[in-house]
């Protein structure tokens, strides 16, 4: 605690997301302490109070929550055992690790949503081609191949058509206490993202259903709330999110990913902390993601997660073949005076998420005109 | 320059304006660096770019200034012969020195504004009670005393009703370089703040003129945009901000605090930064102040000064006797999910601003009483 009497929030990992977290805490007047991988993660280049070591690293971790009064994540890969320490250790942990452990394994995730009769893609634990190719006669080709653990942004995802193809991907050796995983590729209209934040006292809110756009297994673009998404099935969303936040106990930000099919919607995947989907809240919502996250984890009273503004659509500023972000400013500042941007301090790499504009108004399609054409000038993907 | 090819500003003094400015660099992905007094001034608690040194200290500030591609500040009080010398050895000072010397010296800021013809108050130089007495004569009592340089938030500022009272005042010595300035006291029926963004290239921007109330001296509460404010005051407060901005060669942020007469408006003071007045922008405007801070400084085009919503109401947090102002958190949150709430680090003194709330929407009256009770349950006024 502060000598103001502020508490401190400790996030474990460096990322854009931890970097976005610290200016609502600048704002609340919250402590915040990082612990980063390296001093030029993203949110170690400018939060004050910096650890620098791994998620993984036992002592690492157990340093960095001594003064914490609560810890929570920027990703999901702190394992289990670390966590479950912590707690004993009477730290404050948000997401707690039974709950996050269904972030961090997908097995577990589709076990328990299954057992509590929540719309999943039908799904096996496999351990060989032949299992998947089993699978596949019933669930038909193609299927979703996944390792329960580790992946992000597209990586440890599959898409299979052939028992020789599965072969190929199970040849390569699965990380510690992973498993592969086989789901039915469900054919979609689109993809929805349903955001809740849930405070220990139990107090929740739902964000609007945003709608998200994928490219390569990586959010590419957001609209929110969800274009000509019916309220009927928005409820639904929202429902859905809070059910999932009460029965897996979340505490702080949870997104939950949907396949809206026209007739149903049905889980993808999970994230408990702030998320891609929720980037337009900053400017688009009342209360953003990430104070809201904060105020969860603190167990304060939640903040209204209105949007404040029609229309937001988010695009995510790729790497391309500009190397120097910056440079970029001066046209994308002078071609809109009312865009937003977000650059994470990364180094550029070809498709790694460096970035992210929002728009927010009342005219849709000029807003992602606008959205669109800012990130692929970022991209070098147009030059005018 | 950083890695990633993005500049760094430098900020001279830690306060508030420089913690709040910080957010705005970490969003847009610029290097940050404060000079900072102590390690627990506000902007230093949070920005990880920190050096611990005088704003008065030459050494100081040019060991800080290297590395920085631009230099600016968080208040006026750099001596005018530092800042020569960083231009000098060719770092970019904005606003520059000559420019930010109407800021540092009333005196110099009424000779400049009557020169190009703004409205002031009458005015004069004294140097005894004897003179302010005859200037009483033309003038009325009761008139205004300040010393020409170092005041801030009230202080060297007196209200004087005779010669014995102007001899009281006058009877403490005088800052180095400072000299007393008698000036007409306006009746006047509203305060007013007209801010605008002017970057070295010549672009400028005008944000909507708000209504600020003070308190002692302190600004307590600003009203965005001025209620019942016609038109062509409104854009007459504009032109008159944009006009000193250009004659004055201001660079960054200008607030021009105005008298408002009900028939005219009258100059009272300038800042040349971001200003308490403009911190509704941060919710309440397409882009903050302390963003347009930034752009205008790097000479990027600026961004959208337009309001977001019919109303925003800003109510300064002033110390009371609530130490920790955390603990009001519960409360205010509780009572009103849609408040915005920025604290900003400091310790809790009796009348010090140590944080403000904010809140947007449609309804003035509501937003107001929201607004007010937020402050005043943090300042302890009220207890539920």
């Amino acid at each position: 605690m502060a000598a103001d009497g502020a508490p401190t929030v400790g996030m474990i990992g460096g990322g854009q997301l931890a970097r976005m977290t610290a200016e609502a805490a600048t704002a609340l007047g919250i402590g915040f302490r990082v612990l980063a991988a390296r001093a030029d993660d993203p949110a170690a280049q400018v939060v004050r109070d910096v650890h620098i070591g791994a998620h993984d690293d036992r002592a690492a971790v157990l340093a960095f929550a001594r003064g914490c009064d609560v810890v929570t994540f920027d990703h999901e890969h702190v394992p289990a055992a670390i966590l479950e320490e912590l707690e004993a250790m009477g730290v404050s942990v948000h997401p707690g690790p039974s709950a996050l452990f269904h972030a961090q394994d997908k097995l577990h995730m589709r076990k328990a949503l299954s057992a509590i009769g929540v719309s999943c893609p039908a799904w096996a634990e496999v351990a060989s081609a032949a299992e998947v190719d089993a699978f596949a006669e019933h669930a038909g080709w193609p299927v979703v191949l996944k390792t329960s653990r580790g992946g992000y942004d597209g990586r440890g995802v599959w898409i299979i058509n052939t028992a020789t193809q599965a072969a190929e991907v199970m040849s390569s050796p699965l990380a510690d206490g992973a498993c592969w995983l086989v789901e039915q590729h469900i054919p979609f209209v689109r993809e929805l993202s349903a955001q809740v934040a849930r405070s220990p006292h139990g107090q929740a809110v739902a964000y609007p259903v945003s709608q998200t756009v994928q490219e390569n297994g990586i959010c590419s673009e957001v609209t929110a709330p969800a274009p000509d998404l019916s309220d009927e099935r928005s409820v639904q969303a929202q429902h859905l999110a809070l059910r999932i936040a009460v029965e897996l106990n979340v505490t702080g930000m949870l997104a939950v990913e949907l396949f809206d099919t026209g007739s149903d919607l049905i889980v993808n995947e999970l994230a408990m902390r702030p998320h891609n989907s929720g980037h337009w809240t900053i400017e688009g919502a009342v209360t953003s993601q990430f104070e809201n996250h904060l105020r969860a984890v603190l167990d304060l009273p939640l903040g209204d997660p209105r949007a404040r503004a029609d229309h937001a659509v988010m695009v995510n500023i790729l790497g391309g073949d500009v190397p120097h972000l910056y440079s970029a400013y001066r046209h994308v500042f002078a071609r809109d005076p009312g865009i937003k941007v977000h650059l994470y301090g990364k180094e550029v790499r070809a498709g790694r998420k460096v970035g992210h504009v929002t728009a927010v108004g009342n005219d849709l399609d000029n807003l992602r005109v606008h959205a669109r054409h800012a990130a692929d000038y970022f991209s070098g993907r147009v030059d005018e």
